[in-house]
Formats: structure tokens, C-alpha cells, sequence
């Protein structure tokens, strides 16, 4: 479909979702067709299907430098955020002890899986604080510090933001987290969802500073349909649904050996080339952004600039246009963008995201999300440029 | 690996897993690739995910006799029964009611993602009830009846057993349920985990006479990492995991394109050919149960005989025997078997389904599973007979 003459389209959603690589695919079929087998059983078939689940898990322990066995095989990056965030604080939870003890740190400005099983927890009667970020999306590492308390047990945060691109300090993060638990004589775990990051970012799991951390194969040209929970020597955890002892007990079914396998060809591909690919995405991405700016002055770049942005992020607001109509335009003429996450609902509606670092709901509702592939070329986005100027002049006459 | 003259290996666990078949893999590859997009954009990338997974809906739909919007896509079987079980449960409790007020009826011959759903209920609060069955797996339905409540609110059975192959009748099951609503002016949900059943039975969703019904692609050649969860009118069901609002709330996480368009076809081919498939391994079965018994007195056949048994399941016990290494002394001879349930822990331990007709640990330690593909030939399974028996007799010579 993509990258014929007929109709040459430029596909700039990679945030939402990426294309299987050649080689996780390759690595997939085999595991498709002729080695079907259930890795439980115990014959010849079932032990081929069980050392390529394991296979994988080794190979994915070599790119994040964890061993294999802190390493769980989830649905995708939702599950593994329920497992982190619901599994660690169920896990730490005494016999009876009322759930108002429990209290859980995140940001108004994660995604709705995070959001979401935060949100239930809630629900149930677990405590729920928001730390406060500043206006490019950072956490306010002063005031973050100053919400751990002695009931603290997780904190959960994105490396890296889904729709703006800005990235965490996680470093800032644990200390604040060592600070307090040394203060209090507490355990506090920190989950970092980093879904968005292995393409981009080193997501060694030591330099991530963190306990539990959540990925997502189809955002780093792997499968849909997988997802990957690593943790820490320090966590318990407990399933969020039930059923067989696969994953050690943490998630029952039967594992999906050709998922597995593509996801760990997937991760390592990712990383394996992740400074060269951010080096010159990011090269492509300020020029852009410096292209939109001087063509476009009041467009509003959503998130910080430079280091602290995804290479592959850009997020802008255009006040008073009506974005969802832009972006079927933009389509039209051969753009794929989208206003906010697709799991936020791609569509209408304000984002949440913009709305809580700028409180502008003029803002919050009028983003636009280009987010660039490794292949997206400047001139595509001056070309974009030019579509998007000539949309709001017309606009800008009707609304006259 | 399978069919070539060198190893010529004979898979008989067809009830732990089955090969993909060549028309799902067709129907899956696209969306792998050059199709990868995320269903939730707007964009016509988006749009072309989000109409392979409302056509494979659509295409499901037509093959249960369902109306597309009571399908939801799910990881597989295990999910399924949790958010059916879970899902139900927690949707029909009013505000703050205590769980114990609220009754669930199941078997304790089920899979491990019911009996595990249920158990983690119990441990809520929740009410559990276990109906007898008799010797060869049947419900009692006499018993059952009686432990119908004013409590009740979800019966949980399968409509086929994964070890033994008992089918349970569904329909007497449902006439229960109903005097026992207008008895009570009550609503009691049964569900049915339909996950054996696709390739063997007819599983139109109202012949099932259930109100939540549970498939597992991969158990009908079919992708792993893919289940479905049928509903009828009046089933309300919360979420068990949290995000954004895909599958209309009931199930977050980007949808896995290709696994729901490879499952689509893979149902429909199931369901197209049954009874053809059905009456051949049928006749193999039942000849193979005769060719067994005359070679080994000493075996004792777990499950029913004739139509209540599924036309794929054999099921043995040879007390004495330890099945475990009879299954890898088999596996040395080419022949995939089992002892019980994949998930159940495909190795060593107790068929507590078998123990649970029976009462007899000889019998429950001494399983064999041997489940047909439509191709098993009835030679085949003589020669599978050959080597047991020579085994056995090799076992007793030891053992004297």
C-alpha cells in the first residue's frame, strides 16, 4: 500500500504504531506454521515451541541486560502496565490491611493504561497522587519529592510521553524515591512505562533506575500483541488474571511463541541502533520544527525541545483550529498524523496531556501529532507545512 | 519438522495446540506488514487496521450467529473466562453489596483459567459452589438444580472437557437455570468455555443456550495470543484490565490486526466443516478405544463413550503405569501425547479432573491424553499401542 507511485502517502503516526521488521517477521513464520506446538507439553513438538518462547526471553535479557527470569511476556503494553501497577501494589498489600494505606504516585499526563489501572485502584480505595509537571510536561522533581510519604509504595511515570515527547528524568526520579525511602524505611517502587522509548532511547534496565518497567513490541517494529514486564529483584507481583502457570505464575495462557519470538528480534534491532536513529531523526525533526515555526508563527510546540524530547515527537497546537478536520485534510493529501494517542481516542476531544501543562483548553484542543519514522524526510514535512498553511488560510476565510 | 520421511513424527495433542492453517496465515500476512497500522487512528492507514478488524468481527459474527457488537476480541481463552467470570460477577454487584451475597456455580473438572478466575473470587468474598458430576464427567444435573440460589448469579462449565472430552448438555443445564429464575425472580448468566469445542462441534451462539461463551483461536488452527468472548443481550461486564477504550471499553490495548483477521477465518473453517470432521475422527476414535482395550484389558477409558464424548478426545488410565515417562518413551517413538491439560502442567502430578470422577489416585496419576488431528489415521494409533504395550511389559518386568 504505502510507497507506491499510484499514491505516495507519508505515514507519521509511528507513535501509534510501526511496521513488523523484515527480520522479526522472518523469525515469526516459522513458529506460525510448523513449529505450533504448546510450549507446556512435554514431547519433542512442545519442547521446540518452549526453547524458542525461552530463546526469546534470553535474547531479550541480553538487549535490556536483565536476566531472563525478571523478564514476563505480556499482551501488549497495557497488560504489562496492570501487571506492574496492579500486580506490585495487590503484592505488597498485608492480610486485610485497608487499601487506604497504599498510596500510588503518577501524573495526570500518562496514558490511559496507566491512567486508567490507577484510576480502579482508586476505585477500590488505594490513595492517589498526582505529581505536578511544569509546562514542557517534566515532573517537578522538588514538589514530586515532597508528595512521598510513608504510605507510598509506586510510583508510576512514562519515560518518555506519548503525545508530547518529552522524557523523565528518571535519575531525579530515584533519588527523590531513595530520599524518601531511606527517611521513611519504606520500600517504594518505581514503574517506568516505556513503551514509546526502545527505538529511541538506551532502555538498559540498570541505567532506567527503575523497578518495573513496561514495553510494547508493536511500537519498535514488532508484533501486535505483545508486550514485555521487566522487574526488579526487589518486586513481588501478583497476576492480574488467572489461570495456568505460565510466566512463573504471573500470566497464565498459552504463551505466544511466534509473538515472542518477532517481539525479541523487534527489541533488539531497537536498540541495537538507537543513537544513529535518534541522531538523525532529531536532526529531521528541529528542522521541522524550525520549518513550521517560521512558516506557521502561531503554532505552539507541545513538550520541551531538544534532549528532552523524543527524537521522533513533534507536537503542535494551532489555537482556534478545529485539528480532527486538519488531520483529514492532512490525510487527503497523503499525510497520516493524528491529534493525540490513538488509545486516548485518536479522534475528538480535548487532550489531557496539553490541557495539564498549558491549562489552555484552546490548547488542549487543537494538537496536532507528527510523529517521524526513520525514514521521514524533511521535505515531507515542509511539504506537510505547506498543505497545513494553505488549510488554515482557508479557514481563516470562511470563519471570516 | 512434521511429515518428513526422516523423523516421521505422529502429533497427537491436538487439544494442547494446532498448526495455523495455510488460509488464516494468508489472511494475517498483510496486516503483519504493509497493513500495520493502529486501528484507532483516523487516517486512512488507520481506517484499513480498523476495517480488518471490523470485518473479521463481522466475519465471526456470521459463523456463531451472533450480532457483531456482542463479540470481544481478547489474548485468548484464559482472558476470556476471566472477563466473562470476573467481568460478570463484579458487573451484576450493586454499590458496596457485599460479595458473599453473590454465588458462583462451577465444576471442579474445569481448566485452570475458570477454576483460577473463580478461586480468585472466593478469596474476594464471593460465594463458590461446586456441582457434582458423575464418573464419566456428566453434571449431575438432579444436584445441580439443587444448588441453584436466590444467590446465584453466573454458572461456569465447559462445553467440552480439554482432558477428558466430556460434552456436557448444555441444553438441560439452561432448563435448570431458567425454573430456577422464575423461582427466585433472579438472573443467573451461564457461561460456557467453548474453547475444545469449534472444530468438533456446532457452536451457533443460541444453540449453546449460554449467555457468555469463551474460544481460544489457537485451539482451532488458529493464531495464538487471540480469544474471543461471546455475550448475549443482558450480560453487563466490567473490564479486568484498564485503558484505553478499545473493544468498547470491555478490553484495552492497540487490537492485534492480523491475530483477529488470522482467528476470523480460522473460526470460520472450523465451524464450516464440523460434522464431516467430526463423524471421520469419530470413527477413528472409537475404533482406536476398541483396538486399546483389546490389546490392554488393564486400561481404563476416562470420559463417556459415543456422542457425549468429543469426537477428537481419548482419554486412558493404566493404573500402575507412570504416564509421564510412558509419554516421553512414546515421544522417543515419534508420538506426541500428553498426561492432561497443557495448562494444567502438561508433566508430572495428578489429573485432578480424573481424580475428581474417579476418587481413585491410581487412576488420576496413570493419564494418558491422546487427542487426534483430522488426519490421525487408525494405524497410527495401533502402533501407538504396540509401544505402550511393549513398555508396559518392559515396566513389569522391573518392577518384579
Amino acid at each position: 500500500m504505502f510507497g507506491s507511485k499510484k499514491s505516495k502517502r507519508v505515514y507519521l503516526d509511528y507513535a501509534a504504531a510501526t511496521p513488523l521488521s523484515r527480520e522479526a517477521k522472518a523469525a515469526m513464520l516459522p513458529y506460525l506454521t510448523d513449529s505450533f506446538a504448546n510450549p507446556n507439553a512435554i514431547h519433542r513438538e512442545g519442547q521446540t515451541a518452549r526453547n524458542a518462547v525461552e530463546a526469546a526471553r534470553d535474547s531479550i535479557a541480553h538487549t535490556f541486560e536483565i536476566r531472563p527470569e525478571f523478564i514476563t511476556f505480556t499482551s501488549g503494553g497495557t497488560e504489562a502496565n496492570n501487571l506492574a501497577i496492579r500486580g506490585a501494589v495487590m503484592a505488597v498489600r498485608r492480610e486485610n490491611q485497608p487499601l487506604g494505606e497504599l498510596e500510588v504516585i503518577t501524573l495526570k499526563t500518562e496514558h490511559p493504561a496507566t491512567q486508567k489501572t490507577v484510576a480502579a485502584l482508586k476505585k477500590r480505595g488505594v490513595s492517589v497522587q498526582y505529581a505536578p509537571v511544569d509546562d514542557v510536561g517534566l515532573i517537578k522533581i522538588e514538589a514530586f519529592q515532597k508528595l512521598l510519604s510513608e504510605k507510598t509504595v509506586l510510583v508510576s511515570v512514562a519515560y518518555t510521553n506519548s503525545e508530547i515527547g518529552v522524557i523523565q528524568k528518571l535519575h531525579a526520579l530515584r533519588k527523590a524515591i531513595r530520599q524518601a525511602e531511606e527517611k521513611f524505611g519504606t520500600t517504594i517502587l518505581l514503574h517506568v512505562d516505556a513503551a514509546q522509548a526502545p527505538l529511541w532511547l538506551k532502555c538498559q534496565f540498570d541505567a532506567l533506575k527503575a523497578d518495573l518497567v513496561s514495553f510494547d513490541a508493536s511500537k519498535c517494529n514488532g508484533p501486535k500483541g505483545v508486550g514485555l514486564l521487566l522487574r526488579s529483584r526487589r518486586v513481588e507481583l501478583v497476576p492480574v488474571t488467572y489461570g495456568g502457570g505460565q510466566e512463573n505464575g504471573l500470566r497464565p495462557g498459552t504463551e505466544n511463541v511466534a509473538g515472542a519470538v518477532g517481539a525479541a528480534v523487534a527489541f533488539q534491532e531497537a536498540q541495537k541502533n538507537w543513537k544513529r536513529r535518534t541522531a538523525a531523526v532529531a536532526a529531521v525533526r528541529d528542522a521541522a520544527i524550525e520549518h513550521i515555526h517560521s512558516e506557521l508563527p502561531q503554532v505552539i510546540l507541545n513538550g520541551p525541545v531538544g534532549e528532552q524530547r523524543q527524537a521522533n515527537n513533534i507536537n503542535i497546537s494551532i489555537p482556534g483550529l478545529d485539528t480532527e478536520f486538519a488531520t483529514v485534510v492532512l490525510d487527503k493529501h497523503g499525510f497520516a498524523v493524528s491529534t493525540k494517542s490513538a488509545c486516548a481516542g485518536a479522534g475528538g476531544g480535548e487532550s489531557t496531556v496539553v490541557r495539564e501543562i498549558s491549562n489552555d483548553p484552546a490548547r488542549a484542543t487543537s494538537t496536532l501529532r507528527i510523529s517521524l519514522s526513520p525514514d521521514t524526510k524533511l521535505k515531507d514535512l515542509e511539504r506537510l507545512t505547506a498543505v497545513l498553511k494553505q488549510h488554515i488560510n482557508k479557514m481563516a476565510k470562511y470563519s471570516r
